[in-house]
């Protein structure tokens, strides 16, 4: 049911290592999981049904991705928080040769350093993913569109 | 494991685009994924437990769904909410030629117009999944069990 | 990408297994997921990167775990609470001939009786699976890793 080169396997492989990168907090290797020329934004399901192109966050290259790491790392020196993705087992929406499309439904839980846990955001992953020179499957777009307008602006971290 | 005929992959599948089709809102194609023949019914773990028959939906046919959506299209004019599945793997408890059953927990996230989100249920669908005429798996029996007793009566969307 | 003996379905089906075991109440069947020496332990995530080996809850055999369900069932007799665990597709992080180490994310939500639903622990499994004697996955090692460090001590259920 897939590309030639993309296994259902190796799509659920790529979320599960995606998520746990995040709520390891190796922010640093979060960049990776994307190609070089590559689409990043999270926004609302509101802005994404009026077609509005703006999102709370955008990037279009690995490079924004890194910068954006950086920004978090030297702003976020106060309250340290905790997420935890859950993510659901992704649906194929176009398969062709350049690669796979999917959506992927998400909830990310959020742990303050007290311990309470709430919701952070739920939400689905529009995706395009596809191999690189290396045989590895990277994000060409990764748009995370939030179920709720309400998203905590200050998006202490990647989604 | 499966049945000659289903593989594990295409019950991640099913599970996958059944969610994402009531939470994308296209619910005139919620009773394509039913057998024309079928049981539907949302009951609670308590009632479950206790053999009651009463749910608080049931339907035997697809007819009845699609009956079901028609009403909610028209009933449902003022409070727009959106929901969020997130369904995990699925556990085999019988394959047979016909067909398999399954039991697949499931959390159902609500979001509110205002954005505010809440747990609106949590539970585990009980299945029987067969493949119909045209080579596509279908279900025969979903009996969504919740574990609270206290659901939302209005139970604005199929679960 | 697995073991000759493990594959990625087979992780994805113990996982949901060992879930449904403790969210149907079969508690008495749990210990039987585990290997007779084996490694159960639940410790928070602040424990766990601090390198703390004390954790809320500590077997290092199938028998430990036998005995904590006899206790609980003597124990647990007032408010009863029923559990629901969804659990995402796990992250091989090591292959080797006797077995596959993993980490997956979790999240279990509690269903007090009354029917008030919460978020109960959101964390990872850590774990070690081998194939036993009678060729059936079997855990070696389950940590739990808890990412609040304000879990309800009386932890009424296995996680």
């Amino acid at each position: 049911m897939m590309s030639a080169q993309i296994t259902y396997e190796q799509l659920n492989a790529l979320n599960a290592k995606y998520a746990k990168c995040i709520d390891d907090d190796r922010l640093e290797a979060w960049p990776e999981f994307f190609l070089d020329d590559c689409l990043y934004k999270i926004t609302t399901a509101d802005n994404h049904r009026q077609g509005l192109a703006a999102g709370m966050v955008y990037a279009d290259s690995r490079g924004m991705l890194q910068d954006r790491v950086t920004a978090l790392r030297e702003a976020n020196v106060y309250e340290r928080q905790w997420y935890r993705h859950i993510v659901s087992t992704p649906v194929v929406v176009e398969c062709a040769q350049q690669g796979v499309a999917t959506e992927t439904a998400f909830l990310v839980m959020r742990v303050m350093r007290g311990g309470k846990t709430d919701v952070f955001a739920t939400g689905k992953y529009i995706d395009r993913i596809s191999v690189d020179a290396n045989g590895e499957l990277k994000f060409a777009q990764r748009i995370v569109v939030c179920d709720s307008s309400v998203v905590d602006t200050l998006l202490a971290i990647p989604l």
